[in-house]
């Protein structure tokens, strides 16, 4: 008979259970970054759960099959649970926004699957936030979306924050200009290194494609183009492709409205930076705090991928996970989900009087709790406790009385006393 | 290329897709739900979007394993996506506080997936809102459960509902009395004939079960139990079995409270409702508006489900529908999304004051689109009316400007006027 119930109460491994004060404050971030997100313009839009398999992975991409949750319809079709909402949101703005004035700002909150080995803060069941620019292809609109970003952080209580900003045009017009004759698995292992910035691997890679000592140093010098905003006059001594040289001068670009926004502060210019996910295609940036070992989000321009939805758009978003927010603001002091003061109301009279006090404090923006169980003194205080409730009030025959438990005190008090509360 | 385009855009029958308006309306209704349910104590947990089979359907039963949504795990083990919360919810009392102090109570709110045609607006992805009371078995209870139900309605604005209260105990007493050699089978086609209030169908039934003329009659007497509570001493006139007298004694306790909370006027008693789930034991109900033709959701008592996960517990809950919610509120004039006023900022000059603009509107609570495009006035214009957005402050060299789309003024406007807005 046990066994029958631990199986019946097994979770699937990394799916998301969120008990009362988790879930609290993942609303409490909820309600704070969809502000922000519509500060700026942006509005909430809701996608499926699941999508058909060709909708999430347009291009049969390997290595995105392997993380995708899929599962065969009545009719025989593949669908899989989403894994995130660039895709989608890119397919809703071919089908409902293709004759629409541009730009579109739009935002998501929801959650999404990925089969992975749960680490990193991460699971298999995860809610992602973030906002996506559509029909803008500019450096003010990339520079939105990275305050969007940074505002958001900043909302949350979030002020030590860090944005690794790159591009994808740097390390593209490089390797053009120095292995032109590189293959695309060759360019995925290298990327790969930088991306994890192993120069060991790197030095590996390099050696197997008989470079020039000159080229070979001009290459490895990519791994030395992290930090302050000056690092890109030092990149712009390293390239002569106009590729490279443009995208360093979109990121001064983006650098410069950033400044005005007071939010330089938070920039690092990492230009070895390239994205694990193939559609971006301009400045890509990563998100960190000091306490956690990976990003909080991410995000960039893709400018392709709304073609494979047969609506060529320039595009630029980001997203964030909550679950990561959530950590990083665990590390702070002070995160406290927000939420009305909670009262448990016991009746030892009629009860009509409970009831009105019941009503007045909710009225008064309280949350009020009932006690059912008719239980003696100890055992409504041991029941407060369990309910993270210290104020208890008990209505008896000829008078009203107020139990804080926090300081043990007892007052008596009126009805018109309780509306002030 | 386009038929490639059309495929990969296709969305699944009967998902979800909320384009900015109805994500808009639906947050606005969640928050006011999950406050009243807050207001009452209820506090959210999120349960995982999938689970084993076996714990959504710990009886195997045929009819519910038809409406999930199953697939198979990298490890064999059969999943399937959740059709409803309150198992779910079931499940994490048992496994997290089964030693905790009673009652305990809970809500959530999020989507839900079942297979079935769409219909009655409903789909097959939708969005459930609901409460559970553990823990607690009394006719205080039930009514609470009732009346956190009511009070979310009116908070939404909805002041025109029915709630119809019938009790599971009262046909399960009256058939042992009149029917006690009835098959399981049986009772389900009398009770889905009950449910769909079909004389027809149950007519047919009773004439083949060879029934004696007054069982007969006193057998289809139940379906005239339907109206004000005063039905409930008629419905004591036709019984003499104490399963069928308690659960009559037990409405007429829920009524009594009711009463005091001044929400007696939305019951209607019906004492041939019978529900399709068969995990109900004690009182059940649903809620209707009279422009709609399905209810907005149901509820009851289920005090034998918590031992299906070996930890016996009374229970109580209701749950509704969010799409249900909206189609209600749509038919009632003036349900409008709660958000702020959007205003479209154009920069005519260096960009420093229009970023000055932006900051101080958003700052006052506003939400605030900048024009990125640098278009001609009739073009800002369509792109205003396009985003919903009646208010365009252009910032020029030596002025500001407010144009009002809703009544054509313009107006210039200083920067401290505007922190006023």
């Amino acid at each position: 008979m046990i066994e029958k119930y631990q199986r019946r109460s097994a979770m699937p491994k990394g799916v998301n259970l969120l008990l009362p004060l988790a879930a609290q404050k993942k609303r409490t971030i909820e309600q704070k970054l969809l502000a922000n997100f519509a500060a700026w313009g942006y509005q909430e839009v809701v996608t499926p759960t699941f999508e058909f398999c060709e909708t999430l992975n347009p291009k049969n991409d390997q290595k995105l099959d392997e993380i995708l949750y899929k599962f065969v319809d009545r009719t025989g079709k593949t669908l899989a649970l989403r894994h995130e909402f660039t895709i989608p949101i890119a397919r809703l703005t071919a089908t409902h926004y293709a004759q629409s004035p541009l730009p579109l700002r739009f935002s998501y909150l929801n959650n999404v699957y990925r089969y992975a080995e749960p680490h990193d803060g991460r699971s298999r069941e995860f809610y992602q936030a973030g906002v996506e620019l559509l029909g803008a292809k500019s450096a003010a609109a990339d520079a939105e979306v990275i305050s969007v970003l940074a505002t958001s952080l900043l909302a949350l209580g979030i002020a030590d924050f860090q944005i690794n900003l790159g591009h994808a045009g740097f390390c593209l017009g490089l390797w053009d200009e120095l292995l032109p004759a590189l293959s695309a698995a060759e360019q995925q292992q290298i990327n790969l290194a930088l991306h994890h910035k192993d120069a060991e691997e790197l030095g590996r890679l390099l050696e197997a494609l008989a470079l020039a000592p000159e080229q070979k140093a001009r290459f490895l010098k990519v791994t030395e183009l992290y930090g302050q905003p000056q690092i890109i006059n030092s990149a712009r001594e390293l390239v002569t492709n106009e590729v490279s040289l443009k995208a360093l001068a979109e990121l001064e670009e983006i650098l410069a409205i950033l400044k005005t926004r007071g939010l330089e502060r938070h920039i690092i210019i990492d230009l070895g930076e390239v994205k694990e996910i193939d559609y971006y295609t301009g400045m890509i940036f990563e998100v960190f705090v000091p306490s956690l070992g990976f990003p909080l989000g991410s995000g960039g321009r893709y400018d392709d991928l709304l073609s494979e939805f047969g609506c060529p758009l320039a595009a630029v978003g980001f997203a964030v996970e909550l679950g990561r927010l959530l950590l990083a603001l665990e590390q702070l002091d002070g995160f406290a989900p927000e939420g009305a003061t909670s009262y448990l109301v016991v009746n030892k009279a009629d009860g009509i009087l409970a009831e009105q006090v019941a009503v007045k404090l909710r009225a008064a923006g309280h949350n009020v709790v009932t006690d059912l169980l008719e239980r003696e003194p100890k055992a409504v205080r041991e029941y407060s406790r369990s309910q993270n409730i210290n104020k208890i009030i008990v209505v008896a025959e000829k008078a009203i009385f107020l139990y804080n438990l926090e300081d043990n005190s007892k007052q008596e008090i009126t009805l018109t006393e309780l509306e002030r509360l």
